[in-house]
């Protein structure tokens, strides 16, 4: 697949070496991420809001109670700017100046798309699900048409789409490689910890297997 | 301390019981990150970027060089909101419309200001090394004066905010709890790791008891 185009928006011109344009990094960045943070301006503010999110194919989609603000300024084709960021390690260099962090992130930009065909709407939020937890669709309780009727599924265009990463050691000026200071870098890792059942829920119902499954992966 | 006012911005409208405006439950969830999202307009287009952040009293800062783009734009006064998010948990109801996230979010909104005076800008520059590696500032080689001329260090008054959280077991509809389907939190946690030492540290360089005891804790 080609590289996405740079535009003036997603040409990064500080650390350029830490950008990628690349299908393939930008999916990834995405696909490891439950939640993206989407700004867009309403009335004379700016705001964002987190909000779950999952990819299809070239688009970013988003889920949303019908008269929730953002999805009223989303839906009126406002501009946004979507961002998702994981934050991997701290980065200790030699010097304070070069310390840095290790991370993974993604902007998009461009303008969301309500999904209105029924069947489209119906099969992304299964998607959601099998994204969030493969196999619970099959089980759970699935939507009625109350509840669809009150979601409001939307979805942007991965185009105008930038990554930009950080790994690795830190980079100290030469002259402060020979400093007698622990240089390196502290991971962080998101990680999924055991299930924990429902007060509520009936003793004889089990932990089904797609969620031991789950819990043994770090996302 | 007095609860922060509700604004037009901040007052929540859905789920208004997950909305909080005690500055204790705001700072908690700033203090746990390392990292927020600074949305804001310039030129045209509405932007986000990640940045590192850090509290002191009842600020936010954050810091970039001089000649970024985000620093440039917020330098000129522009509004932006600023978003911190820690996502918690999947929320597995036994319904998929009931399914949620637990989080805790924190939005600002305002304007940052530039740190002029110079002993406050490297003391923040302090608190900021502090706050990411208790007991390291004295140990690294701290900024000299061109570095500290190229790195703009602004802050933003924690005024206009709101923090909005969920956090326990899922709620399904009164006729859903009956049904045989496992319910419960699949929790998400972000962990240290254990640190990676730079492959061009000198091996008589110890790991400073300052990270072991780091690496102990979850962040």
């Amino acid at each position: 697949m080609n590289p996405f185009a740079p535009t003036a928006n997603t040409r990064v011109r500080r650390h350029p070496e830490r950008a990628s344009y690349d299908p393939a990094t930008v999916y990834a960045i995405i696909d490891d991420a439950y939640c993206c943070q989407v700004a867009f301006n309403l009335g004379d503010d700016i705001h964002q809001i987190p909000t779950a999110c999952w990819r299809e194919g070239n688009y970013l989609y988003i889920h949303g109670s019908n008269g929730s603000r953002m999805v009223r300024a989303l839906a009126s084709g406002s501009r946004c700017c979507v961002g998702i960021t994981h934050v991997d390690g701290l980065v200790l260099a030699r010097s304070a100046f070069s310390s840095s962090m290790n991370y993974r992130s993604v902007l998009i930009y461009g303008q969301f798309e309500i999904v209105e065909d029924p069947g489209h709407k119906l099969e992304a939020l299964h998607q959601f699900m099998e994204f969030l937890c493969a196999g619970r669709w099959q089980e759970a309780r699935q939507p009625n048409s109350k509840e669809l009727a009150a979601t409001t599924v939307l979805r942007i265009p991965i185009e105008e789409v930038v990554a930009k990463t950080r790994s690795g050691p830190p980079k100290d000026d030469t002259e402060d490689y020979a400093l007698p200071i622990w240089a390196g870098v502290l991971p962080l890792q998101a990680q999924a910890a055991p299930p924990i059942a429902d007060p509520q829920l009936a003793s004889d119902v089990p932990l089904p297997a797609y969620l031991r499954a789950h819990c043994a992966e770090a996302h």
